[in-house]
């Protein structure tokens, strides 16, 4: 399944189009070594984030991407492709983000989202709650990472 | 308490130095528009993390930060003042990572770390794993981000 499996275009998504069970899969993004460095540089100095033969010799064999660099491609491929451009409110939260595999230079990131959940809100009706699981694979199909997202969205008009 | 009061400094830390009930306070660190902008551009292009004059109409009535750009900068304090930097093997993962206020361009940030647990592995029991909690606050003292987050890190040599 794909993007265009998805009831309604990401310009005029809306709460009601987020419905439990849906699959996504969207994708790809490389994530090259000057940009892994770069990031961490600035984010993560640590430093198998940051030198490349320091990270030669360390535990992870070689560099690895930051976590919160993996995260912010993965935000990446899901705002292009599955936040609703017209009704997002943002996001409340995450739970259980796992970081299962090192991302290193060269690997190439795609996403899958499931929903979960989707909930109106009570105390504001205009509004509702869907939580995905959103799980990011590398090009050998491999989890590198997953987490359950939860995010708030406008309901159509009048509904 | 802060960093002083650890009871290693931050290039000789090592698991054992990692104890249950430890509060530390670092920072801070200034969010720039700018870098709130490149941030988002790249990584979560929403209109309330890019365009000043749409964000002012929208629903948080003003540009606010990415809650993955919070996530880097809360790391760049958490690296720099809390992580070993020569026993850290990185990280498993996070849980009840919240957004609970917006982060707004001007905005200063600091952190403080509560150690909730730290556990020896018992299948490679040259390493332990940490357990802490992080709030992120801002120039109010209002927290703004906060998340469990698990370290892995190697005990000293011998013991």
């Amino acid at each position: 399944m794909n993007t265009s499996d998805f009831p309604a275009p990401i310009t005029d998504r809306y709460f009601e189009d987020y419905r439990p069970g849906f699959v996504g899969e969207y994708g790809s993004i490389t994530v090259a070594e000057d940009a892994v460095i770069e990031f961490a540089k600035r984010f993560d100095p640590q430093e198998f984030h940051i030198d490349p033969i320091r990270a030669a010799r360390g535990f992870y064999g070689g560099l690895i991407a930051s976590g919160w660099h993996t995260c912010s491609l993965m935000m990446r491929l899901y705002a292009d492709h599955y936040v609703s451009k017209v009704a997002s409110l943002g996001s409340p939260g995450v739970d259980e983000l796992r970081w299962t595999r090192p991302v290193r230079p060269g690997d190439t990131l795609s996403i899958r989202v499931t929903i979960l959940e989707a909930r109106r809100s009570t105390s504001k009706p205009d509004r509702g709650f869907v939580r995905s699981q959103i799980e990011v694979f590398n090009q050998d199909k491999e989890i590198v990472m997953s987490l359950k997202a939860m995010n708030l969205f406008l309901c159509r008009k009048g509904s």
